[in-house]
């Protein structure tokens, strides 16, 4: 059915490389050109703000159709609760922190473990629920360094199981190395480790989760794109398929789910 | 503020093992003075229809609220999207199915695979659409084997890169070698195997997911006692935290998502 | 300095499919000039028994120089210690049952694991030393029955954590299936179920000991050809390379270390 | 027969946590004192250097008899080819490469990987052959600064498709970031990222030759123990087990295998 209502040759997936040379009129004529040689009039993107930005601009000048679906393990792009990467970063950091805990409860130990999100904390706040982190600091929520403090006093005397803190690379404090820093004063008589993931993160086979939205994104880009739609991105809403304006997801900002840091708080009562 | 509301003796996490002793009335009575010895006066039962009826009419004789988290790899449970190990249970039938089209691919070999789900098909249904498998045999929809033979004629023929077809556990047509053998005068050619899946997929460290979902429910769980409420079940019905009575839990039939099992057809067009 | 000795184009690696046409005097003769027109002058061969057989008749014929890497799962080629894949099969041995071990102890049960390896029980037996197997039955050693219903009534009632029996498919008195049928009468009263790990053994990511070996062995089998070797197979013997008439690799027979069957009763004493 | 040699009470296993007490004498005759009351004449014990140097020096003051097993990720203890640890640890970092390598070669980036080794090289090593690194940079050898420059100038411009060198932790130059600062004027025009692994690779479930070999130890100790023997530790040379008197598993220094350095070089040609 699907083959019936559009030519093979019309369509099929294409990736784009973050090439300086597609961000100039010139690159973008020589990439329209190329694309009508090869009878391809519609483009299906996965990316972030970056990618929609530049395949947005490509199409207002052209005649080429394009659907977004948003890609990055950060989580942090506007219309869709997930995208395509995230629970394969978040297994990732998940298993991670486990190895991690095996021995900062052997040698009793004070983690704190650097996530990836740029300058977003969703990747962080969902490990730091998983892992049973005992904080996290995101950009997203002050920090307050007295709340840290008095955690430190009564909640890690307590003898947690493990006792890992996760600081989004994006916090306004600094990395982990610039928070252990700060809190210096405050970790006497702890023996503290920094861990920074760093890239792990951005590789690996992905997820069950993972595979199972793209297909279904992916199947739907297509059903969008045979019904004439264009210039909007794929999303997953309260985990239904939806669509939105690209341009809404390039401008629009995400917010963090403040129930879910209370979570947080919630199990280090 | 969690520990101010209730006192810590007044409630914990408890395990009962199905056992034939609490199925009698003097079984339970027994169970019922063992937790007012302990101080305890609520359960939170972590199971599925049979560890809910059980509870259940424990708390009809005895002065214990109950509470129920819906856990079972099959993702059978009715008033929730998800259960507490189906994303872990997916992930393990993934990463098999990834190891077996190693060897599919590179001896062109077509394998008819196993996957757990008792009389229901979600895990086989979403584990497909997850690995690209070429067709899904799942109870829920009537098998139509001239539909398959069609799809040996033209698909298989057309040589796809795996050649997988998943078979629920609890097919009508039977598991994976008696649909085999119904198939077998259609499959001359083929070099077919047989792979069941088996007990790897009740096991295994929980993924990012379902440590997040249970995490969630959890701490609604206790919420509701503290709250006064009882014989619920709490569920995630797109994507949102939900009360369900737990009776209703028990006895209505979660139905299988038709368009996702388009899906897969649509995959192998 | 490998490059300075000999012309980058007279030697490359090669991947002969197991196909029926390279069986016959026409086949080989194709093969033949087809590497010839490629200025190919030897061949380096991954697999066992069936593709060394293959190949030396070949070399036999045609002047083709020709070195055997050992490669399978089954660890059953003479002259080497270890094959390349057994690790990595090992290791998804090693993982599967542990996913099992989380089911049998939850529910207390006796699992009956059927463990790959052909004819040959060097998978089985290393598996079973790695996972604290309760006992192992593999072709090489008599089964003794009565010793094993001696260890019903003594170990196991002795309530070990893991209830983990392995059975190596060539096991003379039959799989996991027939084993049980045949132990029936002498495990009234268990929990019985039985695991076929089936092809999820013969795929994955190798292992960093496989890729360690394989690099290894594949250096040696290139200096071996520079140095005008032919005929022979790389073996790995007391953690030394050795060079091994490929014909011998092809008839003689590997023995199982008796002292490693040894500490499976050891350690269930 | 085991069970038939030795008391049970006489003999078992115990971990000593690494504790300052132990270190004095008050703390030694405080711990003869519980093994005497706990009926315990012997100990094994798993660790490196400095596990080894306490246990001896409480051995010539009391009367207890020890047996060492080499147990560290860094592989650098004399007297055995593989400590308990290594191959887990190994693996750890392979997976961790593996996924820096899926971005590293969809950004066209040079990675330089921290590995752990404290100021041995062993796992950097092993790792490096494992992952195809580009090159690594150990302590063991003098790091020859041209030379890699030379690789820059014409290695990495052959377009390999990984681009990963490997730094030891313990390296001369410094670990990873310092490698790099120090290399900056030859790395114009790269694209180059730092990663350290770190604490990710201290822990996690162990891989099956791990387990496989600290079985075989072990078993190997509860011999030496009960015919007699202590102040040993118990190695694995040319892939059999071996006694070793711990002094000098404590006093002598394990070399790098230098025909393994060269592989590296070989298979960067």
């Amino acid at each position: 059915m699907l083959r019936a209502s559009f030519n093979e040759e019309e369509l099929f997936y294409f990736k784009i490389a973050c090439s300086k040379e597609f961000m100039t009129e010139e690159g973008m004529k020589q990439a329209y050109e190329n694309l009508k040689k090869n009878k391809i009039n519609a483009l299906v993107v996965i990316g972030g703000e970056g990618s929609f930005r530049g395949v947005t601009e490509f199409s207002k000048r052209f005649d080429i159709k394009i659907v977004g679906l948003p890609g990055t393990i950060d989580n942090d792009i506007y219309g869709t609760d997930v995208t395509i990467g995230f629970d394969t970063a978040l297994n990732t950091v998940v298993e991670a922190v486990d190895k991690i805990c095996d021995t900062a409860s052997s040698h009793d130990q004070m983690f704190f473990v650097e996530v990836m999100g740029r300058d977003a904390g969703f990747l962080t706040l969902r490990a730091g629920i998983s892992c049973g982190a005992e904080a996290i600091l995101i950009p997203e929520v002050e920090s307050d360094i007295n709340k840290f403090v008095d955690y430190l006093e009564n909640g890690y005397r307590r003898k947690k199981t493990s006792n890992i803190i996760l600081v989004a690379e994006g916090e306004k404090e600094g990395g982990a190395f610039e928070v252990v820093k700060k809190l210096e004063p405050y970790l006497q008589g702890y023996d503290v480790r920094v861990s920074v993931l760093g890239h792990i993160q951005r590789g690996g086979a992905p997820s069950a989760y993972d595979r199972y939205i793209a297909t279904k994104m992916a199947v739907e880009a297509v059903f969008a794109l045979i019904n004439n739609h264009s210039g909007i991105m794929i999303g997953i809403v309260n985990d239904k398929i939806v669509h939105v304006p690209i341009e809404k997801a390039i401008k629009l900002h995400k917010t963090i789910d403040i129930e879910e840091v209370k979570i947080i708080d919630i199990m280090n009562v």
